[in-house]
């Protein structure tokens, strides 16, 4: 029998009883551990030929015949910009796209928010106010650009669809997508003509070099006054200094930003008290979703299926691309 | 020709060019004035056979030769409970069914902040806290209960659908729709056999006789342990303060009200301090959205030809059930 170490805090006795009945047919072995173990599952990892985890001090302890490492997150940047993570060159990495409908859910959430100027509204009533004369916008008949048309993009696009959205443009590096929920999908490098004609902008961009600070000051000011600005991918996607600025000026509308450069935010940064941000600790896909853990672990079942059959890994990453 | 009394305070010059080419043509003058021409509104309504407002106060003041009242509101409890707002007792009254796109998005939004624990999360970075192990919920692969088959709850329903929701139980009068989109519509009467099933109730009835206080102490307790409660209906439908207790005793996991009795709420209401309440001050449907307002002068023409050529209004009234 062949070993997988699986190090995860959110399993279930359901959860661990579908890996087993999974990978025995296959011929492994699952081993469990939480994060209480991890002496445990470091010892256990010598003789493993998988990983299921998302921790780098782990990884960094695996052996050099550890063959794929599947990390339970979405954003593998972490793994990318490190290869001495890993002692085998050749390990395979995967990340996990089981985020979509929660991340989504938080996108349309935020983004009602900033359009129906709820920050305001909050803060009338936490006073015990009472008023009803904020203009406010709508999903319906308003345009949307998303940056990624991965898993994430297509989730949000297909709900701003059903609520009656004019024009979804997705971009992303390839400027393809299988997808049709998208009016139109195009490369990333067209980010400068697109930016004036967006209202919404949604960010869910993976953590590269090609993504830092992609909205930087020149770009924050080439979106249209009043526009609003949703991040969920990674904090490093947005240069905070301005942004918190055309937040104050008013020359943005709002802003809901669920990731930060760094996590958590120092107490004295310019983030925490600019004008109409929803700020919110990176929960929008964390694993408090029953629904997220359960495609997490059906994620990693059809992929060691895939992995004994010898085909191609569904999320499989390029490990030089960063995503 | 004959004339309408026109007394709004959304109407552009787009809106009053459309209501002038549609009278016109049927042999009606409109005559518009704002709320600081009440006098003016009041004289020229002399003359007039129609109205078009929301203004107990003017319409009192209306000759027995008035035919309709349309309302620019959706809810015509004020009207419906007092007869002698009417001089003639024969006019016509129609309500506004323009709100269902903007208050649906309101449902959805509150919602998603209740399953998604927004308000435990805003006072968190409120103190510039960081920390992610609130469990969620989802709107997908969950069961929702409309109260109100109407056009508010059929939007509702329609963005739940496309958002995954498992289950979309409608309750109304009649028991039965013509719109799709609910998984089963059953008669008001057996509330009381659906609550114990319902994990989220939006409430989104007519203020009349039989709707006061139908969610009262005894129903509040059919509903499970951690449910969720919305209304943007009237807040005469719900008895306040056992909501409040439930809420403040975890038994209900949260509750968002956009409607209370009264309104504004008293400055020592209990509901200003419940625990996971969202309160807004009855916003969820004003007319500060352009798409209501269009809609709302559409439904307005749309019925004026209705009217002219003696076919029935669609958005009619049955002045003594009250909706």
């Amino acid at each position: 029998m062949k070993n997988i170490c699986i190090y995860q805090d959110f399993l279930t006795q359901a959860h661990k009883a579908q890996i087993r009945e999974t990978a025995e047919p296959l011929g492994f072995t699952p081993h469990f551990f939480t994060p209480d173990q991890f002496q445990e599952a470091q010892a256990c990892l010598q003789n493993c030929e998988i990983l299921y985890a998302h921790d780098t001090n782990l990884l960094r302890s695996a052996p050099a015949s550890l063959q794929w490492y599947c990390c339970s997150y979405a954003g593998v940047d972490p793994y990318c910009k490190d290869p001495a993570l890993f002692a085998n060159p050749h390990c395979l990495l995967t990340n996990s796209n089981c985020y979509g409908v929660t991340i989504a859910e938080h996108v349309i959430m935020v983004l009602l928010m900033l359009l129906r100027r709820m920050p305001e509204y909050e803060a009338l009533v936490q006073n015990r106010g009472w008023g009803d004369q904020l203009p406010i916008r709508s999903i319906r008949d308003n345009q949307f650009t998303v940056l990624g048309a991965g898993d994430i993009g297509v989730h949000v696009a297909s709900r701003l669809r059903g609520m009656g959205a004019a024009r979804i443009t997705a971009l992303s590096r390839s400027g393809v997508s299988r997808e049709t929920v998208f009016d139109e999908v195009l490369q990333i490098s067209r980010l400068d003509e697109v930016l004036p004609r967006t209202e919404n902008l949604v960010m869910a961009l993976p953590g590269t070099a090609e993504t830092y600070h992609i909205l930087n000051r020149a770009r924050i000011a080439l979106l249209p006054q009043g526009a609003y600005v949703v991040n969920v991918g990674r904090g490093t996607a947005i240069e905070q200094e301005p942004l918190a600025e055309a937040l104050n000026t008013g020359a943005l509308g709002g802003a809901a930003l669920d990731v930060t450069d760094p996590e958590p935010l120092p107490q004295d940064h310019p983030l925490w008290t600019a004008k109409n941000l929803i700020l919110t600790p990176h929960i929008s896909g964390n694993m408090t979703l029953g629904y997220t853990c359960d495609a997490n672990v059906e994620m990693f079942c059809r992929d060691l299926q895939n992995y004994a059959a010898g085909r191609p890994l569904n999320g499989l990453v390029d490990r030089a691309r960063g995503y």
